[in-house]
């Protein structure tokens, strides 16, 4: 078998999300039925660098998966790309890695980007890829609120109830938020997330935004070691994996 | 009555174009709708800056109406958004201007942008906002083939048969060819263009992108005053309106 490293680009409104589940079509499922296709009946296996939540895009999701030796990279992208249509999920790039290299393991760093379309007409050209906040936001005040986010923290108040990961100390190297017209940019790289991270700063970033908090009291919400300190959730639309990285990029 | 300037942003994917038409439904058909619920009855006519076809899309649309003198911009703008439902059709902005204002015939400046996805995956989240081109193009080639078009020239070479357009010389302001990745943006400006102008652009830079033309050809295909000389018409989809300029902004 030759281990194969996927770049994924995807439209994710109408999924249940990156994994299977019983209640809808997954990204997982489309793939690995691709992949099933393309082998002409074996049970294809993958793992992503990041399993997105419903409603969450991507124009950087790296996948791997095994496949018989047999194929070239054009092939192993043209024809999964044929067997998921009409799907909009596609696969911009494919190479073969190491028998070892795993696409969740291996990543060592990874951004998100949130959209914030911040005006009173409802979204037009960007439905279903922006959170809508009819309230003016101070985005000003929203990025020196983000300032006392990064770094190395314990997250707990950022992480969803379901979060399954061990600890939950993260350091966060970037979390920019810039305004170009009506639409708010948050730019978001860590080495990894807890589950929900940005959309709960992108959540509690719309407080300090409108006013409701002040940006002070981002430290207190961190140390407050509670999920109910900081704000809710903000909707999965506004939220895209942009990339992964690996210390050595496996689609050069 | 009053006269008001609205600003308009549309995903004309679904829509049979500005114009009504017998198969489909088109902007001005949800605008008029919108706007005679208003009033309550009354019959309102529109006019816009630029009567955009079927797929092509709008951020930056401009369009008057007179509406009874009884609304203030908040309302003109929150009720014709709220009858607009569920039509991916916004009014971004609605201003009172003067009686004889025109938003078709006091236009000085119209911007578009056209979208190429140029490799060899189909487009999962830009489906219907480009023109996919799988074959490699070479964009530096189009941006020096694209200077022959600048300045005043007869574009009849560039002009649907369709055109209703008095006199087909037309002053290109700008045509510039960005790469970024896999996308590349063609911008385009002038104070007025011709029926499929912006298309016709792109379908024959397109040709000198992936070498069938060489760049040096546009001189002859400009010379010629036939539209048969250029290249196709690219596909709608990849087309936006960006803005529209008057000698005031309006929405100042």
């Amino acid at each position: 078998m030759t281990r194969w490293a996927l770049l994924l680009e995807y439209d994710g409104t109408n999924f249940v999300g990156w994994q299977r589940q019983d209640s809808g079509i997954s990204i997982q499922e489309v793939l690995e039925a691709a992949a099933t296709n393309l082998t002409g009946g074996e049970r294809v296996a993958c793992t992503t660098a990041g399993r997105t939540d419903s409603g969450v895009h991507a124009m950087g999701q790296v996948v791997h998966l095994d496949l018989p030796d047999r194929y070239d990279a054009r092939r192993v992208r043209d024809a999964l790309n044929y067997h998921m249509k009409p799907h909009p999920i596609v696969i911009v790039r494919a190479a073969i890695v190491a028998p070892d290299w795993n696409a969740r393991f291996g990543a060592i760093h990874r951004a998100y980007r949130y959209l914030i379309l911040n005006r009173r007409a409802r979204p037009a050209l960007m439905a279903n890829r922006v959170w809508h906040v009819a309230a003016p936001l101070d985005s000003d005040a929203m990025r020196r609120a983000a300032r006392h986010l990064l770094g190395r923290h314990d997250f707990t108040s950022f992480r969803a109830a379901a979060c399954q990961a061990k600890s939950p100390i993260r350091t966060l190297e970037r979390l920019d938020v810039d305004r170009d017209g009506d639409l708010i940019t948050l730019s978001v790289e860590a080495r990894s997330f807890l589950h929900h991270q940005v959309r709960n700063f992108a959540g509690t970033l719309r407080l300090v935004g409108d006013g409701s908090w002040s940006e002070d009291r981002i430290p207190a919400v961190l140390a407050a070691l509670d999920r109910s300190a900081a704000g809710p959730t903000a909707p999965a639309a506004g939220l895209s994996l942009v990339s992964v990285r690996y210390p050595e990029d496996p689609f050069q």
